[in-house]
């Protein structure tokens, strides 16, 4: 027989304990920011129904990056490719049981089929954010703050990232009524818009020229080159500035500022593909000159939850995704050291104290100390190397001569200072070190 | 267009709040004894190729019970229906990095194609814990005892369940050489065995039987009838006490009575499909007459690393699941009851305030409190009715007044009671409360 492949499928990754660490460490901060918020935690299935992505999703997104398949039952199902249908699903089953303004998010997995690459996995995970049943911009200052808030939590300062932030209605009184486009010339401008910092200004022009035709392309390219230039809501076009939705982005800009929010402007060129966002839309970039892409991104849609057959409930959402947040941490030096869960590996210097040492890690557990035996009955030379790959902070030696004196030989790993300590001793270094890591980390979320 | 249906895909479940309280309190239940034994967390895809299945697990699990298709690479993948496989994967992959005993766990969804019943999902979540690199009986020792306190980290009382176990090895020989059953006999009667609590003493008589055949029914089933007696491993037939296996039942016994672990015992029958176990297997049972079932299992499995094409690793694990640890806790009344994360609502009486109710609810937040803010405009009862809704435990009141004064309503909701309170006072009520309901969860785990 031949052997199978240790390699995980493509396109996904394994998670081993120090890959885990980090993971652990961005999703709890995930945690604590959402509750602080007040949003509560919710999971969906991993499967859904094909038909709850290609009724709103792009159609790139629903019918050539899906994971779909036929189940055994002829049904039409798809490991789910983002959160926002089987949430906006959930809240339509129990619309009248929740309480609004509903705060949900989740931290969960996703499939997506593309070629794997730099920052894109196949499998990804994301923290999903959503806000229902409030109409009122007052519902994004409060993504965006916590959107702001999500990248400070690590220790970001405002320099190293900037918030986007466009809305749709505007962008459609801008192709429509500005730029003078059709409903097919407005989707191509729209898409065009979208690769602007990935092509170059010629080309950008080029094709910009193609879309307006002949006629129009000199008229069209000079407003386009003027709004490019656009840094404020005020600065836009007359009468681009007296609809609506100018007027709620003013009034958004006006509460970000009061929250605190510091690195938020208009950028009148951003689009963030448009399937279903109804009003504001936003992304968070990292401004590292290594790493210079969208962290994530979020908006309002105020359209997916009727979609279940119940009247509309007004939502704005956000996506941090883990490996994206994981690049910005790395290029911003933000990624603390991380040790073992485990507190302290026990070592065994010979069979005949095994059963000693087993007592004794059972009444540190007792007292909050993650402890692990070494049981192998290998030679102490061959324990202590296992240790230092498991990156656990602390030895302790159990010998026969530490059970007579029930003073223990407490290795420091990093230090590699050794001591003779008592079990209680021991207990209170444990905890001394493990507050000392929580008072780390949060003085880091105070550094500017 | 018709609408899209609500419901979840058949056999999965939607995890609203309240349904995420109980299970957060099952895992976070699930990490505090995995890390206080030294385990460290991990996680594997939720894709994988279908082979690393078909190569060891059942017949039926592999190519029934699996949600299988080909991707659009053409490769035949899996969702995975169970852990094993793929962390057998990894270390098989990492087989020199990781220090041994390689201590791993991770909490997983997995899918299987099933008929849904109480207590059977076709998406379910399981704790996975498996110690790689002891082929000594102190491995099973190490995992049983986290067996039992994983049960009694919930408050469970010893009368409320019980861990039976057998041997694989001694399971073959009672087969082979006390049954004499050739190797398609043992398969069947391994199985019959399995059903034993599920069909009636005749059926089961009638069934063996059929699988000794005419000549040897009269031997074959008297032995049966004294094998079923066997309540110790000094009970079991001189031949079969001689075998090793036995040997190592011995001894466990002995490992978990030193360990405190009160209510294993040896049973005979219990079988647990043999496909890749090769020592000990285990099963821990509900006694409650209302949910008299296996809550999860476990057992040595040391040839599965190396189908990867490595030298074997000789590993035992166990996988406790959320929905049998659920039922288990409902049976025995052991679930707490629960409130949102979310500590404080602040409830807004008028829309003129709202600016001052986000300040004060970020001032809250700094000290460490939970606060959402009512940004719906709606009226007050509506408000308070949302409150209720969402199972928040205080709600604080800022209206006109309350800025004036600086002295807040603070509203415990399950008691009722209304003070005024500083923000500070607001901030030392809450904290006590949580500390409070720490402590219960501690002195629940010392009940007995």
């Amino acid at each position: 027989m031949t052997s199978l492949s240790m390699q995980p499928y493509k396109g996904t990754r394994d998670f081993y304990p120090a890959d885990m660490r980090v993971r652990n460490y961005i999703f709890d901060t995930w945690h604590k920011v959402a509750r602080a918020h007040g949003y509560e935690e919710y999971a969906a299935p991993v499967l859904e129904p094909l038909e709850i992505y290609t009724a709103k999703s792009g159609q790139e997104l629903a019918t050539e990056q899906t994971y779909t398949f036929t189940d055994r039952g002829e049904r039409v199902v798809a490991i789910r490719p983002e959160m926002t249908p089987s949430i906006s699903r959930m809240v339509a089953a129990r619309r009248q049981e929740l309480g609004y303004p509903a705060r949900l998010y989740s931290i969960a997995n996703f499939m997506r089929y593309e070629r794997p690459q730099r920052g894109r996995e196949r499998e990804f995970w994301q923290f999903n954010a959503d806000i229902f049943g409030v109409s009122g911009v007052l519902a994004e200052a409060e993504m965006l703050t916590m959107a702001y808030e999500v990248v400070k939590a690590f220790g970001a300062s405002d320099d190293m990232f900037t918030i986007r932030i466009n809305n749709r209605k505007l962008i459609d009184e801008m192709m429509r009524s500005y730029l003078e486009l059709d409903a097919v010339q407005a989707n191509l401008m729209v898409k065009l818009f979208d690769r602007k910092n990935k092509i170059s200004p010629e080309d950008f022009r080029d094709q910009a020229v193609d879309i307006f035709g002949e006629d129009a392309a000199a008229g069209g390219t000079a407003k386009i080159a003027k709004l490019i230039t656009v840094q404020q809501v005020r600065d836009l076009p007359k009468e681009l500035q007296e609809i609506e939705a100018a007027g709620e982005l003013l009034e958004l800009f006006d509460l970000l500022e009061t929250a605190g929010v510091k690195n938020a402007r208009f950028d009148v060129t951003l689009m963030r593909g448009l399937d279903y966002y109804t009003g504001t839309v936003f992304e968070v970039f990292d401004t590292h000159p290594d790493n210079n892409r969208a962290m994530f991104g979020g908006g309002r849609y105020d359209g997916l939850v009727g979609l279940f057959g119940v009247e509309p409930v007004p939502t704005v959402g956000m996506a941090p995704g883990l490996t994206p947040t994981q690049l910005f941490l790395e290029s911003h030096k933000l990624l603390p050291e991380f040790v073992s869960t485990t507190d302290v590996s026990i070592v065994v210097p010979s069979r005949e104290t095994t059963e000693s040492a087993l007592k004794i890690a059972q009444e540190l557990r007792e007292e909050g100390v993650n402890v692990e035996v070494d049981i192998s009955g290998r030679k102490i030379d061959k324990q202590i190397k296992a240790v230092l790959k498991k990156q656990v902070p602390f030895m302790v030696f159990v010998g026969e001569e530490e059970l007579k004196s029930k003073l223990y030989t407490f290795k420091d790993v990093a230090s590699e200072a050794e001591e003779k300590l008592s079990l209680e001793r021991i207990v209170t270094r444990v905890k001394d070190y493990r507050r000392k890591g929580m008072m780390d980390e949060i003085d880091a979320l105070f550094v500017e």
